[in-house]
């Protein structure tokens, strides 16, 4: 039995992330509210850009990548300075500071490495007109992220079928990206086509990524959507209710490993179990080829509360126990059936559909 | 990186299970209170055992059936006649009553028959005399069970080694029944014989049985023990940690499918892929030779807000949202490496070996 509750929200259109209009501030929505609370929160400085991430009110690689260029823009808006070499060595230290909010999305990186790169390149010219660049380079990011977003969405609709179940894990969606998300642009592409899937949302321990925030956004547009707990993944699979996974990703190794949120890994072995195809949806900034396999991936760990205290506010396990809490897993490239980038639909030997795409 | 946190706390000894020392009362540690609050509940009628075993308050097959028995006990002792027709039409009332708290678990329907057994093969003796018989079989099922996992835990410690890693999930710990538990008692025996062993509990969503209970009685006991999220356990075998999976079972059928917690199935799965054995540790009361298989067991499904709502405090999943909550699910018998009953180990073909130890 499936149980309907109560009643629907109004809904809420808003890029996750984007540059408000004066071009002054980073406009994102405050994750670690929702579903219960949409707050739209503008931040300017450095510091308040670095919090947000880390402390999740933004989130999600794509999204992450997005934040952190503009986030490195804002602070070279900040630098006074019309020398060169004195605004490099200060971009350079903000690009550090915002690089060391999390570690194991390489989106973050990407993107920062980017917009370095707008500096280094333009050397020549006077700061004034690098602060313009970098203004055009962050944009450019986050228009491409809808676009790429969408490509994905494209490519991932090709590999379901109207009226499927999808289980998916943690929230690689909307609020994960720009607009479409990854593992979530085939349902969005699909939904304007008519098509109806049944969702199915791992809640995602600890942190609820998946009942707070995919089945928010799923909601709002009206896909057919149930929430479980990870630990019910084996059972609606033995159900025979999903024919496919659709899942996010933080980074890829050039082997096809695939480091996302934690215990996606163990939906992947359960869905081979099950013969259920696994997709991996990501864009190529996602791929690391500078790591050769997932055991090169640093993983966070993140603080003890996050699984003791139900949602930091009342401790649920003994005073004292000892917790393990890893924020992402690596599925071996072996569980996947296939990668679903930009550009198309990548599949074994990841070694080389990797390299030929990338 | 595995967190340490605060201060141990006193000890408690108690039965999980008891009749009062005057026999007029069950009396139970309130399991929905722990860990923050160690209550003790005196309780007589029928109507607060029922409402006990349906809200958790005691939980766990062998649990279950203790209190049930002792339950169908009080409930005789307070029917006023000396008709042994009308007597036993108000005790199959009663009985019928306690058995509908929960659909799952067979150690409830075991014990209550073993209790009606007692009315029935004594419908010659006055009634007063029944009452103090079924006294003796209440005793006698909760003295039993002491024994019962005892020798399973006996049983199950041939399979281990000092220092290994031990996953579980849920609670089959003392708390699951009246003082030793099913598959955490191989860990209380090895614990008196000098072994440390490294265990990781699940903390089994939605209702955090491992972070509340398990953690909480291995502490007690000094076991060594990191609660993690059950998305965490494929994580911690693919770290090598763990080198056997130790599981109780709600209610076995006879070709050895195991109904089990919620995630049990997963575990199994996962634990296969990683070459980890999987051990289910019940007693031969929980083996039910009345279904084939899996199948054929009733899987309750309990209310949405257990999932969607923070220990029924704070709502974090959207509203409106569906919720699928099965509160078991059934692990095939293939996947199981061995059964640990109280006669001894038992292996595969189940079939023939659930027969042959009946």
């Amino acid at each position: 039995m499936i149980q309907d509750s109560a009643a629907p929200r109004e809904s809420v259109v808003h890029d996750t992330v984007t540059l408000d209009d004066e071009g002054r501030a980073l406009v994102i929505i405050d994750q670690t509210r929702l579903p219960r609370v949409v707050s739209v929160l503008s931040l300017t400085t450095q510091e308040e850009i670095y919090r947000a991430i880390a402390t999740l009110q933004v989130r999600g690689a794509p999204a992450i990548g997005v934040a952190a260029a503009i986030g490195v823009y804002l602070a070279a808006l900040g630098i006074e300075t019309d020398d060169w070499g004195e605004f490099y060595s200060r971009f350079a230290l903000a690009k550090q500071y915002l690089a060391s909010s999390r570690p194991t999305a390489v989106n973050l990186f990407w993107a920062l490495d980017r917009m370095e790169g707008v500096v280094v390149r333009n050397k020549n010219l006077p700061v004034s007109e690098v602060k313009f660049l970098l203004h055009d380079e962050a944009a450019r990011i986050h228009d491409e992220d809808i676009r790429v977003c969408r490509a994905i969405g494209e490519h991932g609709l090709c590999l379901i079928r109207d009226g499927w179940g999808i289980l998916t894990h943690c929230n690689a969606g909307r609020l994960a990206a720009v607009r479409y998300g990854t593992a979530l642009a085939p349902l969005y592409l699909g939904r304007e086509r008519g098509c109806n899937f049944k969702v199915f949302a791992d809640e995602t321990r600890p942190l609820l990524q998946g009942a707070r925030l995919t089945a928010f956004e799923l909601m709002e547009d009206g896909i057919d959507t149930t929430v479980i707990c990870d630990n019910m993944a084996a059972r609606v699979m033995r159900n025979g209710w999903i024919q496919a996974v659709l899942v996010g990703c933080d980074r890829m190794a050039a082997n096809g490993d695939a480091c996302n949120k934690i215990g996606t890994s163990g939906v992947a072995i359960i869905a081979r179990h099950y013969g259920v195809p696994f997709y991996v949806c990501a864009p190529t900034s996602t791929i690391d080829m500078n790591v050769s396999d997932g055991s090169g991936i640093v993983i966070e760990e993140r603080a003890a509360g996050e699984v003791t205290d139900m949602w930091y506010r009342e401790r649920m396990a003994p005073e004292g126990i000892k917790v393990y809490n890893p924020a992402f897993d690596i599925t071996p490239a072996d569980l996947i059936t296939a990668v679903v980038t930009e550009h198309g639909v990548l599949t074994p030997p990841y070694g080389e559909s990797l390299t030929a795409f990338r």
